[in-house]
């Protein structure tokens, strides 16, 4: 079983994609539906026919290309669109990983019981209305509404956006219906994080993808003179989102060690240099690799809140923006990768994954699987995001060997 | 001595002025230099002259109204400029109650031994260069730099604004040149805060006004992914942010009772849900009635933020905005509010001002004395700023009293 990738001819694709949606800031702007994004995919098409893989599109914008012929497939696959000003990596390796296992295949004329089928969803990064767009287009659990009335993280309704396209609402609706049979998806991705850099370990095999619970938050209180109000007479309501920031990641750090909890976004009213903070808006992004711990900790982070604006005599407020339900991924992938891994001699580890993937919600039609390599510094959604071509070629190889076993 | 102030020609003088300058939302933009300020002061040059006062206006826009012959002075009054969306008594309450002592004193023809002059002072509230601009031309201690290359609060050069008026740099920085002589300088002011509602006391006596240092600071950390980086591995500059505020707020509360400590402005960068804040700008205020208590204050707050910043992997950065010396007032004039007092029989008490005043400017060159009124709940600069007018007939009489005692 000598068959492996080329790391050459991958490394090549990986740095010609990276060449659409190039941002002056240094990195990649890349959302699907961008005039970068259909360059991209008109690059993508040209390579997947060129491997004589049969192409097609769907109506929510997701690519693929099928090597074999009927029956039940293995998908592999990822993303292509980034986050604004955003790297090289991520989505991208797993995208292109997936093509090259696909050419190595068909050019080694290996005989698969199994079709394969590279997919590359739309618009995992969220820029248009909330994340995974193509994965649950694909999977059909869109909401209609969303779709028809969502207004995209660029202040557009998509429905603009999508006009002059092939695309739109109905097509976005209905992608689901022309979906191939599939038994397994399997996605090779970067970490996003610093575990496996950090252990020095090249392979992480995923066992769980983390769900996660946006809240957007307020404390309010009252707005007064900096100079003349007593501090116990103040309802100050950034002092009360300190309290509750500090306690809040205390209480995750020491009774929920593994899940996480950012508050990325505050704002302070009025904003003024001598004005006591009459009021705070924040996010609250809580994330756990359990669906028990997820709404234990939603529960125990409200009534902490509650009790923080008592005590400091403001309220509090919030509504849930997003939600997501941490997936488990097929024990049986994760066996057949770590099996692949042992006979290829690369070290792997089992791992959690902090960050949200495409494989989460196919996980809920079919078995999924994700294998993980390191990425410089834990540095991802940036322009300094990189990985080691080392890393990468054992990655794709541990990728193509799952593959071959799955569809063998 | 039955001579009293005219309560309603007061009121009605408040209420005229309270028309320049209405803001949309409810309250009264009346910056200095502004075209509502320029009409305003056209309607105050109308009111000194219709008094028989003598009307003077100098380079730094500060307007005069004299009533008496040569001599030192006693010196009463305030500003009539406006925070943006500000209310009608800050300011307003001591130029007209001042005008309306020098109405009564004239038309009773009382003789006094000493000339009195009412002053309204350019931009008390700093919306131009710094606060104090007018009072600290009128005492020579502007700095050439911040009037000829200062830029406003709105963004537009000091220069700018000035285009097109009679005032220019030049005269800004000329204007103490021509000042009278003058031995006291008397204000009345709304209290901006809640001290006296909360005592039930109508007339505070001013014994100091707190000095501040504004410091504009940073927490700089790494800006990480959210769902991917370890708590513990985070330089998480919010989360730093938040520990020096409540530990800042305890230390003045437990170590400094009285001073005060507000962070109003707080910008968190990058500012998204899912990404742990990698910087974090704040501003520091920080006002003490002690001048060796400010220092004190702000030496124990550095080192603080030192030591959050290196307990927490963040570092931090601070510069000075702008600084106020504390002002101890006039023990002969607060002794003569007093006897004043006691002879009208009003309640008064020994207050602190937290807030800064012209009265600390003035207080370099001469005795200066300071009277509080209370103002509902303590608001201010705030269209809801409000007073009662029976506390304003009290502190206008006490004022009218103590200047005729110390001009007579």
């Amino acid at each position: 079983m000598d068959i492996r990738i080329d790391l050459e001819r991958l490394r090549a694709d990986i740095e010609a994609l990276a060449k659409f949606g190039r941002d002056l800031r240094g990195g990649i702007s890349r959302p699907s539906f961008s005039q970068a994004d259909f360059e991209a995919q008109a690059w993508l098409k040209e390579r997947i026919c060129e491997a004589e893989l049969c192409y097609r599109r769907d109506g929510a914008g997701n690519t693929f290309g099928r090597l074999g012929g009927d029956g039940r497939a293995v998908l592999v696959g990822s993303h292509i669109d980034t986050v604004i000003n955003g790297g090289a990596f991520d989505g991208a390796v797993g995208v292109l990983a997936g093509l090259e296992c696909l050419r190595q295949v068909k050019e080694t004329g290996r005989a698969l019981a199994k079709p394969l089928e590279l997919v590359s969803f739309t618009d995992e990064e969220g820029n248009l209305v909330g994340d995974f767009l193509g994965s649950r287009a694909f999977v059909g659990r869109l909401n209609k509404d969303e779709v028809e009335k969502g207004v995209t993280s660029f202040g557009r309704p998509l429905k603009d956006i999508l006009a002059g396209t092939e695309f739109s609402p109905e097509t976005i609706l209905a992608a689901h219906k022309g979906r191939p049979e599939f038994e397994a998806y399997l996605e090779l991705h970067i970490e996003q994080g610093a575990t496996l850099e950090t252990e020095d370990v090249p392979i992480g095999v995923v066992e769980r993808i983390a769900g996660k619970t946006y809240r957007q938050c307020s404390f309010v209180g009252k707005a007064d003179h900096g100079g003349t109000t007593p501090l116990e007479l103040r309802q100050d309501a950034f002092l009360a989102t300190a309290d509750f920031a500090l306690k809040g990641t205390r209480l995750v750090a020491t009774q929920h060690y593994g899940s996480m909890i950012t508050i990325g976004k505050v704002t302070v009213h009025p904003g003024s240099f001598s004005v006591v903070p009459g009021k705070v808006d924040f996010t609250l992004d809580v994330r756990s690799a359990s669906g028990e711990t997820l709404e234990t900790l939603d529960r125990e982070l409200l009534t902490l809140a509650e009790d923080v604006a008592s005590t400091r005599g403001v309220s509090f407020h919030s509504r849930i923006i997003d939600k997501t339900v941490p997936a488990a991924l097929s024990a049986r992938i994760i066996g057949a990768i770590e099996e692949e891994c042992r006979r290829l001699g690369y070290a792997s580890m089992r791992i959690t994954s902090g960050a949200g993937h495409d494989a989460q919600i196919v996980s809920g039609l079919a078995e999924a699987g994700m294998i993980f390599i390191p990425c410089r510094d834990g540095v991802s959604h940036a322009p300094n995001e990189m990985i080691s071509w080392e890393d990468l070629d054992k990655g794709a190889n541990v990728l193509l060997h799952t593959l071959v076993r799955l569809a063998g």
